[in-house]
């Protein structure tokens, strides 16, 4: 499985400036947090892109991106109708090709030397499917989170078979549907932010979409739950982490753990140290 | 003295997303750079404030300021002569009346209850004078600052009175010159960054322009110098601190700084932890 292409959906209404701020890479390089999550999908061995946004956003996203290798296009979604519908607009960008998927206001920080993205496209290209990056979470933040349901796939540390996925789910609808044998007791797989899918998901959403009246939000989660009744669909428990940008102080923590996790590590902890001693004592 | 003006320089080239990043200020609440400055200067009883900028940001720094009480205006600088040009660039708004100035790529943090402006408007108008902000700093770190060399001033603890200003002296000539009398050995008075200042300082600066071929570069420091010669101009130890947000982790430290003298330092300290917990561990 080949994955050279990857839709990016930035076109939440109320977050507008978020793919815009400006946070330090692991490579000490001053960046948009856009671009940091554009050099994500082109280290994977992406080479077409494309932006989902609102309209309007082209110019400022474009300027805030920067000079980039590989191939930048812009798709707008014209009426905020949720996060599906957003993804359903890069249609004609997909094709008949499998793609990597994210959103652009989280960054992912790797355990590993390889980046998040590309450990995923390499589980993908092996297995050959669609496969979602998740993250053992507890059962207090299933509110945050699509979660899904499954079991351990064969003896690939980490790799989960998707039976049902569930958009936030409330405690005792993830013990009725989504417990996963051999997690941690109170534990389930959400999420990471993170999707390879086959062009089954745009075929999906449309078909959905045609069931709803027209204007309807179309969210992604219901999709993926179809997906995984008509095609073989794994989870992947990435070691990494991923941190919402959206959130308060969420640059905060972000700036922080990408900080630490890069070549300014011990620049970052001595600030930590400095502003923790200077602080205000009034 | 009275204070109900402020012109606040947004107008480098280099740094027009600056005021655009968003924090979380002392108060809790998500806000660009831009509003938690503004917010300072109202803070102090200021009811007019200019912004003197790039040709062209009017639009988006205004939608990053959102409402606000008082009466906002916008003054753009069309070519880049410098700081000193910039600051002349608010002449008219300034008028005849004394003002507050400071930059829009610092933030202040008090180490009181008041807020920085607030203090240093409270001792102008004790003084009738102008006077600046300054911080006790380091020899090694006199390459980024404008320093002040002066003698204590009455019994006011942290008043000073200013014989000279440089921009970013050597440590050869800031002994020479700058040495102040009291002050812990091997350190000098750099400006904080904020200052009150009377109309005078136009005239000067239109004097020192009209000294030089069109075009030059009009630093404020030399207009500075000159004011301390025609009248009295203080320096004032505030009790506080400035974060640079232009260098590098300098929105992180400044976000740290102001998470852990607010309301939420609890949650930031937590969040603290959390990351350098869960660092990865390749």
């Amino acid at each position: 499985m080949n994955i050279k292409k990857a839709v990016i959906t930035a076109a939440a209404r109320n977050q507008k400036n978020l793919p815009l701020q400006v946070l330090v890479d692991a490579d000490g390089q001053q960046k948009s947090a856009l671009r940091i999550i554009i050099e994500e999908a082109l280290d994977a061995g992406v080479e077409e892109i494309c932006l989902v946004i609102c309209p309007g956003d082209q110019g400022v996203y474009r300027s805030a991106i920067g000079e980039i290798v590989g191939k930048l296009s812009f798709v707008e979604q014209t009426e905020p109708l949720g996060y599906g519908h957003a993804l359903g607009c890069a249609r004609e960008f997909v094709g008949y090709d499998n793609f990597l998927h994210f959103v652009s206001d989280h960054l992912y920080i790797s355990n590993q030397t390889k980046r998040c993205a590309q450990q995923l496209v390499e589980v993908a290209s092996k297995e050959s499917c669609s496969i979602s990056a998740v993250q053992p979470t507890r059962e207090g933040m299933l509110s945050l989170y699509g979660t899904v349901g499954g079991k351990r796939e064969g003896i690939h540390p980490g790799l989960y078979s998707i039976d049902a996925v569930r958009e936030k789910p409330t405690p005792t609808e993830a013990e009725q549907s989504l417990i996963v044998p051999g997690l941690r007791a109170g534990h389930y797989l959400c999420f990471f932010g993170m999707h390879i899918l086959t062009p089954q998901i745009m075929t999906i959403l449309d078909e959905i979409a045609s069931r709803k009246p027209k204007g309807n939000i179309l969210q992604l989660t219901p999709a993926l739950n179809e997906l995984a009744s008509r095609e073989r669909y794994l989870a992947y428990e990435l070691p990494g982490r991923r941190y919402n940008l959206g959130v308060k102080f969420g640059l905060l923590t972000a700036q922080l753990a990408l900080g630490l996790a890069g070549r300014d590590r011990e620049e970052v902890l001595s600030q930590l140290v400095e502003v923790l001693a200077s602080r205000p004592t009034a």
